[in-house]
């Protein structure tokens, strides 16, 4: 159950094995610090709360952490586990959490960590309230709004006001603030339309904050923002979490949004490749690589390879990646490697068990990716 | 670095946790003998080599072998390692090595057990021939042609002759045969076209065997064949040797292909699911599971809901899968199970380190996925 490495410290690059996960060291901290220091300077009431559903690894939540991140959050228990016991205090489960087995140990997780939870159904909370006297703790909830992803959520106003209301009642919960996470807006390309959905979201939060305030409830957490929309949670007066996870890594998705300006790109650089080596060269026209579906996630898009605007990833089976050579005098060996930035970060991680992390063409760390697979 | 199992044996299948990975018993177990049946029941001259890059579980290999499978297929070095290390003689990597690393281990592991791979360069070959003589081996190769596909493999003909004789004359490699799999043909939903474009296959192998032939150098192994085409490889007088390795599973892609008769559906029956819990029902059409793309593959679309033709699975996000409720009086209340007929089962399995394997309705055994993220 356990999968070698494909490197050791200390390593040049070119001996690297593949597919590997990749984390350009420099770039990585320079995201880190990029947005550790844009939420600094926005003011003492914004916190940073990066996610760690994107990462799975301790060692990285630590170093946000060591830059002022306040906690990290995670989507599932498992994952919150991976992080409390890999060090982190302070988890916010940003999501419901449904199940007898799984609640147990959330609620049991709270004793050893700071934890918190999100809820959008009545039953659910009562089931959390009794879970947690059960365990002696007294359990922090956000009610969780739809603020336009459609996903999970109550909606705004009535209903998280009811929730609220049963949280806050309930002896085993503490009503904590409000989860408002819009996950469609964050690929949204243009920038315009992209701030008039976070502008849309935060009208509909201030109206619930609203009438929470008049029923003297009040809202220590209104959390949210990803790595598309952050600057806009930030300047919002509303959001005083941000939950922004794939800033450390970015992908070929989050590069495709549109900058004020109109030009690609974002606040960050790509950190995070898959290493790949071209495997067969049937072809002048075609290569292959040993990277297919079970190194990156294509559910978004085939991934860019670095540096080769003429090569194209055009097809993806289950342990190849087809590559089209646009350019005939481009040469590609066999046993070359290509750095690919994946199209989506988080699901390409989770097919990993190491970060080969680099600087300066050596590999300088291995980092375990504690929480791949961490689903339950 | 190890996830803990969502189950323990002896469970009813209501408190298996999830997302999980389900294999019923009864039905793989159909599965596996209904595939060994036909293919004993065509001749002494036809071999069963079941692919286990979809399963990636040496407990399944075993079963195969159990009803007369003479081995197994690999993709990568480390599955064949796991293989091996999990008790299976002979394995055929049906894939290209490329890189110093893991040559020396493919070399190596043929030491342990009887290791078959896969060449369509020359360069690659004389890696392999230095590789084998430092290892004091000698090691079978197959030749892979490009008969339709377009990925890896040199074209039927002269440059497979090429290749094998320089094979021949590899002191440390030995020419054991082709290697002809039609990986595109396998999802081509007419039985009709399906048939032609392995036809067409046969014809390309069968000029490459006659002039293989007249330079006098024989072909032990014609291996190729997938879940979708193995009736016309298998009754093709060509092929002696059949990868399929879906069949024990199916998947929602595979269920899609027409059989002779124009109906959809295959040989085999789904034995794979993803079990999921609905885990927010915001609105009466949607309802909201706990498994998304870091618990099932999208690649080739979407899973399909068991015994519930009105709900449809619609969006995957991370952690999430988004249903549509078609039928207004469809009751679907949080924390009711699910199963889902994952849309694609090899990405799918190496997403999971557990088989929770079941019959009626109760957990019978949990299997390792020894081989998940054996990618290198």
């Amino acid at each position: 159950m356990s999968t070698r490495p494909p490197a050791e410290v200390g390593m040049h690059l070119d001996d690297v094995d593949t597919p590997a996960l990749l984390l350009d060291l420099d770039a990585f901290e320079r995201n880190v610090a990029g947005l550790a220091q844009a939420v600094a300077g926005i003011g003492a009431g914004l916190r940073l709360r990066p996610h760690a559903k994107s990462h799975k690894c301790p060692v990285i939540a630590l170093r946000q952490m060591a830059q002022g991140a306040v906690g990290v959050c995670c989507q599932k228990v498992s994952e919150a586990e991976a992080m409390v016991y890999g060090g982190v205090p302070d988890v916010l489960v940003s999501n419901e959490i449904v199940g007898t087995a799984k609640i147990a140990r959330l609620v049991a997780l709270a004793k050893q960590a700071r934890v918190t939870v999100c809820a959008d159904d009545a039953g659910n909370v009562a089931t959390l309230s009794e879970a947690a006297a059960t365990f002696g703790v007294r359990l922090p909830v956000l009610v969780e709004v739809n603020v336009g992803s459609d996903r999970c959520g109550v909606e705004p106003g009535e209903p998280p006001l009811a929730l609220a209301r049963q949280i806050a009642a309930s002896p085993g919960l503490r009503f904590a603030g409000l989860q408002a996470y819009y996950g469609a807006a964050q690929h949204i390309r243009e920038y315009a339309k992209r701030k008039e959905a976070i502008d849309a979201a935060a009208e509909k939060v201030r109206r619930t904050l609203d009438l929470l305030h008049q029923h003297e409830l009040a809202c220590e957490v209104i959390s949210g923002a990803g790595t598309g929309t952050y600057t806009f949670e930030a300047g919002s007066g509303i959001w005083n979490e941000l939950q922004a996870g794939s800033y450390i890594f970015m992908d070929a998705d989050y590069l495709k949004n549109l900058k004020a300006d109109g030009t690609p790109g974002g606040d960050f650089e790509p950190s995070l490749f898959v290493y790949a080596t071209v495997m067969s060269r049937p072809t002048k026209d075609r290569a292959i690589l040993d990277a297919g579906l079970k190194a990156l996630s294509v559910d978004v898009g085939f991934p860019w390879v670095v540096g080769m605007q003429d090569v194209e990833y055009i097809r993806a089976a289950d342990e190849h990646g087809r590559l089209t050579l646009h350019d005939p005098d481009r040469t590609l060996p066999l046993g070359q490697k290509l750095r690919l930035v994946p199209g989506h970060c988080d699901p390409t991680v989770n097919l990993h068990d190491w970060y080969v992390c680099y600087r300066n063409n050596r590999v300088e760390a291995l980092w375990p990716i504690t929480a791949r697979g961490a689903v339950l």
